[in-house]
């Protein structure tokens, strides 16, 4: 495709994308499709001669869309927001324009130093602690997601706790995580992919009232699990679970962490990026103290497409000497003279795409102030719908709910629990099965909850009021 | 940004991208700029107020591009090439702009469903067998990089060989991993990740002439580290190693596998995708009958921008067991129907892109013609390099060369192996310093080679030839 060529056909891109977005109402919130039917309409064979670009798109209208879920569509309510914007998208956009690989700094020094600046651009912007920086001994990286960050988080506390040992010699101690019920799986993923298994995966109690980590339970199986001989390797504390929004008690957990020389992984993937208000900061208290590692996605709430997942270390060095191996095709002056980072040593790949551009255009189209400001007016949304399930008795509210996610459930007082979770889930799928609206659902202390989570740029206020008279409705 | 200034933005980025590619041979190739040079220039805080996104372009061209190594110049000839073109790059956009999560198939079936025609169209197109088909106990997926489909093999290896103990109580055996010293590092990396450790990482001896793996080697090893209690668990053969495209014996390599009962995982990272030409096959003799996994990266010579990396399993079931979790919040009909696949099962972040959108706007721009077109192309341009290295007797080439990659070695016979190896290295980073051409090296046998490597679409005839006069100035 010569230059000329992309021009024409980039144009009709971006145009197909800026009327997808006038027109995303349009469009069922869920895809409607059944299994395999997408699959059905493309051929079964690859076509041996190139075709126009125009059918491309047309397929695209035709075939694909119909089997998208869309997540930039107002009324979608589901998970959380993953939100992609105007200038995310053309940071993304100049990313794969310009096709290079920033493996090491030395492939491409502006993918690395601009990927520096911008990570220590949301350390400020977040109030995350001064040694976080990369010119401290700390340093900030983007990864593809919270998951990763929380394999390289294990693969670090590993690498400290065993002095070298699980890189060199493998796993040759019973090692133990902790966790609560409510942290994300990510956490169990990275022990079983660490060799750490996930039987050695502890499941902290929680508070009832909070459903945080309970410190003093965290102390009592640290110390079962230190009597029997295990090696207590990484404690996982989240801000903002997946389930409700919980937030573990960090402050404390560190505390237990700290006296205990245990790494203290905190998982902010969902709320952190709150952080950017400062009237919300309060949710990373401890983090300054106790966090080894911290992790929060631009890529959920924070305007900028998937993938952008951040990952800050307390201390960089573990995490490098675990994943540094400099083969002779990768030797260079650069790296040799140690005056550079090479952020290939702080992930799981070994290539990596021009990530921060999307993040800088992010950063500076909307500025601290755009952040903040969507933050607090899809906070507020989630508030106001909050106040209209209190208000109504029909349903019952999960507090506290201080972000974008709230959680409640339709009462059905005649019926057993397992009967009532049945019906909400029932209702839900009622409801998603509309296209109007898209909603998910968990469950706590054995009761289904659903969860509704606002945080999309395009969610309005009215968008909001109608999804509440929807699941009104849909009561009966 | 609202879709009329996406619209409008858009425009600028497109039309910067097509100018980019059209005046993409005024750049010196390797960036020029020293450690931190980028970084001085960008502001040390984040902007409080948003900016226009004019000031996102031209501080790209100020400050950025300086600090970019241009992957896409038809004068880059260093590592592996990372091809960006056309429609790979709109097939991203597509992905940016529809913002969808495809981690299962219920939050976008389109995501799911056109990544598996895709990678069964590429299996089909790269004559892999059919059990490596999705319809089949196999299937294929898309990775980030070849690295991760390194680790996500590593771990249905370990699944099977302790018949999932590893994925519940962790490592408690010692698992041993065979590897030539051809192979690429990812290998002792992904060794390290999942607990296996360096150590246990054992280097099988290559034949002097060919570089590949000697079979009897490995087996005598694994004989070894059996009668050691080890627990041999996977062998990576290279088809088109990183350092010269040496191809181990993957049939013999299978054989011993087979034997011994363990993971075959076939490493075709850069050169698997040659094979779309029939009379490059051959390079995969033996993948049908013994390839547990097979790895190979449509975004490094197959017209595919980063990332997009191709695993397929000859059986899916050891990597879905050990990578599986499914929290409530995850729970859905069609999961629970198994009906569908949910691609979160077949990678280590639970997160994805809808990176099929760009591989199948490759694929059909292209044609099966067209990549067989590009594959020939440069790879005949290789052996004209080649050629012209064989005929100047102030050179040494490495034979064979059968794609991309040429190796060769300036001679400077009155001086020791070591000063020679000085004076090669200094005469590349001559050429690289100059920003006319960019090469890399590695080394064999103790003796530094320079290694370039063709595979752009927007190298020609005449950008080779031009590289080889100035390498033949440079020898003076």
């Amino acid at each position: 495709m010569s230059p000329e060529e992309f021009r024409e056909f980039g144009r009709q891109v971006v145009d197909w994308i800026a009327d997808y977005y006038s027109g995303v109402e349009r469009h069922p919130v869920r895809s409607q499709v059944g299994p395999g039917e997408v699959r059905a309409q493309l051929p079964a064979h690859p076509p041996e001669r190139g075709e126009p670009f125009e059918r491309v798109l047309s397929d695209l209208d035709a075939v694909l869309v119909p089997g998208v879920t869309h997540w930039q569509h107002p009324n979608f309510f589901a998970y959380f927001p993953a939100n992609a914007t105007g200038p995310s998208i053309l940071g993304d956009l100049l990313s794969s324009g310009l096709g290079v690989q920033g493996m090491v700094w030395a492939t491409s020094p502006a993918c690395t130093e601009l990927e520096t600046v911008v990570v220590d651009w949301m350390a400020e912007l977040l109030g995350l602690p001064e040694h976080f920086r990369t010119d401290a001994v700390g340093g900030g990286v983007i990864q593809d997601s919270a998951s990763s960050a929380a394999l390289v988080a294990c693969l670090a506390a590993l690498q400290r706790v065993s002095d070298g040992q699980v890189a060199s010699r493998g796993i040759t101690r019973r090692h133990t995580l902790y966790v609560s019920a409510h942290t994300h799986s990510s956490l169990e993923r990275a022990a079983r992919m660490v060799g750490i298994g996930g039987d050695n995966v502890r499941i902290v109690d929680v508070d009832p009232d909070t459903l945080g980590m309970d410190p003093a339970h965290l102390d009592a199986l640290i110390a079962e699990d230190l009597a029997a001989g295990a090696v207590p390797t990484l404690v996982c504390a989240t801000i903002g679970t997946t389930s409700t929004t919980a937030i573990d008690p960090v402050r404390a957990v560190g505390e237990v962490c700290r006296a205990r020389g245990i790494w203290l992984h905190v998982d902010a993937a969902y709320a952190g990026v709150a952080a950017v208000c400062p009237e919300l900061r309060w949710i990373n208290d401890g983090v300054a103290e106790f966090a080894d590692s911290y992790c929060t996605n631009a890529h959920k709430w924070l305007l900028t497409n998937f993938d952008c997942s951040l990952l800050w270390m307390a201390d960089r060095r573990p995490m490098v000497d675990a994943l540094s191996i400099l083969p002779e095709y990768l030797r260079n002056p650069a790296t040799a003279s140690g005056e550079v980072i090479d952020y290939r040593d702080w992930q799981v790949p070994l290539g990596r795409r021009f990530r921060a551009l999307k993040l800088w255009s992010v950063l500076r189209w909307y500025g601290a102030e755009g952040l903040r400001e969507h933050i607090r007016a899809t906070v507020g949304l989630a508030q106001e719908f909050a106040d209209r399930v209190r208000d109504d008795p029909r349903f019952e509210l999960l507090e506290p709910h201080p972000l974008g996610l709230v959680c409640f459930r339709p009462l059905f007082p005649e019926l057993s629990t397992e009967d009532a979770n049945d019906r909400v889930y029932r209702l839900m799928e009622s409801l998603n099965d509309s296209g109007e609206l898209y909603l998910t659902h968990t469950k706590v202390d054995g009761r289904t909850l659903l969860r509704l989570a606002v945080g999309s740029p395009q969610t309005e206020r009215r968008h909001v009021l109608a999804a509440w008279k929807r699941i009104q409705e849909a009561m009966g």
